[in-house]
């Protein structure tokens, strides 16, 4: 993988070398945090945003001795500029790190910091012009859980989900939690438009977590007068939508054209979600000095 | 950790060389499965049932050339003979391996198994004839997720409970499934006495993992003629048992004798626990030749 950038505890390191001891806690017990991040060229998009939401699962897990924002950002922009590609897929994972075994945390512990910094290779852009499809999973979203609002390692559900993605030959799954609420995609988040504003699900009523490529969206939204709305969304919300889409911070914002064997709307992008990502656009060309496409 | 063999892909290496890539599943999404083995001097006690659980897990999880049962078995009794341990707790991980990113698990894999064999420290004596105490988690369990009935090393939950705990001083936390229902303990099953029978969560009904301890509980309980109940146990049947006992691999059987601020019955462990501790130590005696205590 020559084109991945390894960055080990804030250390750049080869990739024989870019390893966690097996006694490390987010391998044995998924004690761990992640996030992904987008950089555009050397720009690093929203990293105070995505440092943010890392912060609050520190606090909830009790994570101490984690190094703080400054740094991690720090140690992701070195990982990036080491390797200089055009647009970076960059993950951060922070694990509690290793010491005592078994679910008691009683320390002390030194979280374990792997940065890896990736090229990455933009989706086709007929998946712009002309949308992604889905389907509804097949199974449930935990909402309830203390794990939902944390980016933990913990991502099997998403790797079910996707599996029934695969298999249907669709770009992304969507989960209903345990409520029968729509939740999000098993690597994005899904809003709705409807009588010309956004709804999106409300992540702390449906246990989502809250995207920060969505809170983008919505906020561009607010910026051009478009009404939002955070609520609970029903599946029959999917039905009755004139457009949606789907956000991550790797896609962007993708038009979602159908839904299982239902068309979203009239099937094709609609005016709305084109304006966003005009927007969005936008805002990285302003953010980051870098034009998409 | 001198205390500690390891074991990389069957291979037995120093600490140093125990790690795992971090471009690993299990470390980078929980993408992996794990089993603690109990080991009585070099015999692994019940390796076949432990085995046959991950290999459920295989399958589940479409986990595509893990090493047979017969190989896994014998990289763990190679860890076990190199410690020489009097005693052994047996740590086996599992995961998908390193490959693509992202939920999507297109292939190819090489899952990557570490094994731990690590000296094992009895608790003492009178965790068994005085009983352990627990409180009733504040959150509940997630029964109808498609990884409760995975032993997976998504472990937040419990660390969560676990915490609890540890915070009130107890040995365990009991953590009730989303309808209410008593699941398992954070490393543990729990088992009542309710009129002289045995009365067992079923793990079906609400999602708890099958403890293996568990099952030889309830195998020895039936042989000595007890009666053994699998059904839905209310926190109510917490209050109105007789008895109560935790059990798991490390543990074996502990007698509960307290709950929250309730006694188990009249607080000391009671004759049906006692008897099947005795078992229970009988059969490690008869399969492993090993005297306790």
């Amino acid at each position: 993988m020559s084109d991945t950038i390894f960055s080990i505890n804030g250390t750049i390191v080869p990739e024989t070398q870019a390893v966690v001891p097996v006694t490390d806690r987010g391998f044995l017990y998924g004690d761990g945090l992640f996030e992904t991040l987008h950089a555009y060229g050397p720009k690093l998009f929203r990293a105070d945003e995505h440092l943010a939401r890392m912060a609050g699962g520190f606090k909830t897990l009790a994570f101490e001795n984690a190094p703080p924002p400054k740094t991690l950002k720090r140690w992701m922009q070195d990982a990036v500029d080491a390797g200089g590609f055009r647009e970076a897929n960059v993950r951060m994972t922070v694990t509690r790190g290793s010491g005592a075994r078994g679910p008691s945390v009683k320390g002390p512990f030194t979280p374990f910091v792997a940065i890896t910094a990736t090229e990455y290779h933009r989706r086709p852009a007929r998946d712009y012009t002309h949308g992604v499809t889905a389907i509804v999973a097949s199974f449930r979203r935990q909402e309830s859980s203390v794990i939902a609002s944390l980016k933990t390692t913990a991502y099997i559900e998403q790797i079910f989900a996707r599996r029934e993605a695969d298999a249907a030959g669709v770009d992304e799954a969507i989960l209903l939690n345990n409520s029968g609420l729509v939740c999000e995609g098993s690597a994005s988040n899904i809003t709705l438009v409807k009588d010309g504003g956004l709804v999106a699900p409300d992540p702390k009523l449906v246990g989502a977590l809250p995207g920060t490529a969505q809170v983008v969206a919505l906020e561009l939204a607010e910026g051009l007068g478009i009404p939002v709305t955070r609520a609970g969304v029903g599946p029959w919300d999917l039905k009755e939508c004139s457009e949606a889409f789907l956000s991550g911070s790797l896609r962007e914002l993708t038009p979602l054209v159908k839904i299982g064997e239902t068309a979203v709307g009239n099937g094709q992008p609609g005016p709305v979600t084109k304006k966003l990502i005009a927007a969005y656009r936008a805002l990285i060309k302003r953010e980051c000095g870098f034009t998409i496409f």
